[in-house]
């Protein structure tokens, strides 16, 4: 922003110093306004679920008003039922998680806090009046200051940081108040009940206005994470091989999509953490196996690590010997469609809740594509080839090997995942490629060129002809 | 934890029944607490900050209930005092940048709500008293819904966030209120002076008791990442290759260290956002360049990707050929030990705050170690080296010479910080390797190695020598 408007403050003075800034101030004023009305629109846009959460909170914090606007509510609850507000407004989150998350950490901190702070009070009390404030102000520090250190603590941190802050807040007016309020009991009492009408509220409008499920943000972000890693190999695929199926260079939303994957453990531990906290909805169970889907996203982040330094060969900067990409590359484009392929079918079995079959079968063909490619290393000859040329095309295709164990990994754990979820068992469309390894062909030197593309071909004539091969979860598992 | 406790249930069942279990209780316990007391002690000593900061909390909280606790003090501010100890459970956190970034949101969100507030109950009064519930009905939800959307904007999310709750939370209770509190400019007025008195002592607490500096935070973890880059490469080039400098391999702390560098992301990111909020201290000024450190922080986790993948062909189940490798082997160690010498330089000049001339001049030399390997591949002949053997050896070094690109954009990235911030100038004590890239001896082949090695040590007797040659950083910018 400073850059901003010392480049704006540049541009006036060359055009005609303040008065020719003040007359195209309006200009300027209309197309910022316009700027700012276009993002707000996008942004509701982008996620419609966003303005449906700003009415709801608007209209939660609207109802708990009407307890204190209207007389009759305010004849009962008197003037504490402003805390109800507060409960409100630092409750009220995106996720349904979220929000029995917070308003479970503050019920049971404001309980503790409540009994341990009236404890507190009654053993102060035994001091005398000389002696209370010393014995209060003390338990004070040693409360404060222990709670602050156990939020040091991950797991803490993680799951109840929300409570430790109200645990402080609620033992420290309790204790503070037993030097003043008579009826120090009625007190906590009293904070309490505001906290379980802001709370009732929060989670009835959250439960049941357009509900927002942090598990299911959570699956749907898993499953669209790993269709970008498909998205990007079928994206290199095309962009390194010159490849028949796209004429055109892939988009670069397709190739840059992985990039959102290499930070996204932050967001996905915190949804993890929220989903803990829900009940059954939808097609998740009470207890749907959350954690392991943090474990398939961190898999996932590995892989796009990988991508990370594939992404590199993709700069026309790096010099490649044409004749030598041209020997391997049938395989290698075999193994990424194939790995591509995997990877599409384990995050459609993700969305889908169904056993990752198709997954397991691409898996199979691209382990084939790899013993193509051995193949064609060892039966190619290079004499007249400079190695800083082929250079380049082993990491690749060395990184596309490895990038195949590491999509078996995922596979791995979306097979445990299905069974620890009891996905819904499916028929598979896939076949297993029937074309072997060329372990026969060595030294007779078949072009590895020809048999790629039969077996592509191959491949899509069995996907129409659906043959129906099941691959079971439990030898998933054990494979 | 479910897994643990069903662990310790079958283990009981086992050894024979509840008896069993119970008799074992007292022990399991008290290696529980040993265990407890032990991660206390570990946090504790890990970081002693963090016990200050926890006896820091417990002060300030203590501190700002004598207002409440002692008479004369009472008098004056009456029971709205109260309120100073929410300010201080919510705005001491464990850095100065952060404080001061929630007391000003707070403070300044308190003032605009509190005026809001008070326009919007005078509107209402217009409307009769039957018409002004309704009016501020309809404010409270407007402002609360717009408020809540504006939270979904990265940039107020990562800066004003805190500032946006308090707005709500304010001009609820203001507009609520306004309903039946007489004086409702005399209950803004009073929220805000109790934020000020509880802002105040955190503020006072955090800035003189032992700072924090969300900045100093900020330079030492980026220096530190850098660090963890050099010792990953120097552990890489002793685990790879035989390394005559380290008999034995590498600790595994030493070549795992850049796995935190892949996810310091946020981390990053929050300590600038509140940095940006402190005045300057030690050795920064007032408008550090912080947003800059998250730029070299971001390059650092480009070159740790790499390392991801690099770290993979340190598994001994990748088949090698020995020969073609001990043929790169010596310009690949010399690239490794100049590379990480160049970051271990670039490392020591953020933390000296001094120009990077020495990282400048190790990069001359692993541009060298480049040219050398290209020579050494272009003077290799592969007559019976079987493709798939050599396929790992040129990866790695393929890889190599991608992380010498990616630590010259590092320096870069420092070299402008250093010119943004004003490191001092020093003189340095590194040479550029006088041995040239062996063009000459195309053809002829002379061993790799033994170049490298008297190259070594001539780099090593020229750092006693201490030949000082100095590169300005305006030449290392441009460069």
């Amino acid at each position: 922003m400073d850059i901003e408007s010392a480049t704006q403050a540049r541009e006036c003075g060359v055009s005609g110093g303040w008065w020719g800034c003040l007359k195209a101030l309006p200009e300027k004023s209309k197309s910022k306004f316009l700027n700012f009305t276009s993002n707000i629109k996008k942004k509701a846009l982008g996620d419609p679920r966003r303005v449906i959460h700003s009415l709801k909170v608007g209209s939660a914090i609207t109802l708990v008003s009407l307890l204190y606007l209207i007389l009759p509510l305010y004849e009962i609850f008197g003037l504490h039922a402003i805390w109800a507000i507060f409960t409100v407004v630092f409750v009220f989150e995106f996720t349904v998680g979220a929000v029995l998350s917070k308003f479970t950490n503050r019920g049971f901190a404001t309980l503790l806090a409540g009994a341990l702070g009236v404890e507190g009070v009654n053993l102060a009390n035994c001091f005398g009046q000389k002696g209370k404030p010393f014995v209060l102000g003390t338990l004070l520090f040693v409360l404060a200051a222990g709670s602050t250190f156990s939020r040091f603590f991950p797991r803490i941190k993680a799951r109840y940081d929300y409570g430790v802050v109200i645990f402080i807040l609620t033992s420290s007016l309790v204790l503070v108040s037993g030097q003043r309020v008579e009826g120090i009991f009625d007190f906590a009492c009293q904070r309490l009940y505001d906290i379980l009408i802001g709370g009732a509220i929060c989670i009835v409008i959250s439960l049941f206005v357009c509900p927002v499920w942090a598990g299911q943000d959570l699956h749907n972000l898993i499953a669209s994470n790993i269709e970008k890693l498909a998205n990007f190999l079928q994206g290199f695929e095309c962009a390194y091989f010159e490849c028949s199926v796209c004429k055109d260079n892939p988009d670069k939303s397709v190739l840059e999509g992985y990039k959102s994957v290499l930070n996204s453990k932050a967001s996905e531990e915190l949804l993890a953490n929220f989903a803990w906290w829900e009940p059954g909805h939808g097609r998740f169970r009470l207890f749907h196996p959350w954690t392991h889907y943090v474990k398939i996203g961190a898999l996932a982040r590995q892989c796009s690590y990988k991508f990370e330094t594939l992404d590199r060969y993709l700069t026309p900067e790096i010099h490649v010997s044409l004749e030598f990409k041209g020997k391997v590359q049938e395989p290698c484009k075999k193994l990424c469609w194939e790995a591509s392929q995997a990877l599409k079918a384990l995050s459609s079995s993700i969305r889908t809740m169904t056993e990752p079959c198709d997954a397991k079968l691409h898996l199979e063909n691209s382990k084939n594509a790899i013993q193509n490619l051995k193949i064609a290393l060892e039966t190619t000859s290079l004499e007249d080839e400079e190695l800083i040329a082929i250079m380049p095309v082993f990491t690749v295709a060395s990184i596309l090997i490895e990038t195949t164990k590491c999509v078996e990994k995922i596979h791995d754990s979306v097979s445990e995942l299905s069974h620890l979820a009891h996905f819904r068992s499916v028929e598979s469309k896939v076949s297993v490629s029937t074309e072997k390894p060329h372990l026969l062909h060595r030294g007779t030197i078949k072009p590895v060129g020809e048999s790629y593309g039969a077996g592509h071909v191959q491949s899509t004539v069995q996907d129409m002809d659906r043959l129906e091969i099941c691959v079971r979860p439990n030898s998933d598992a054990d494979g």
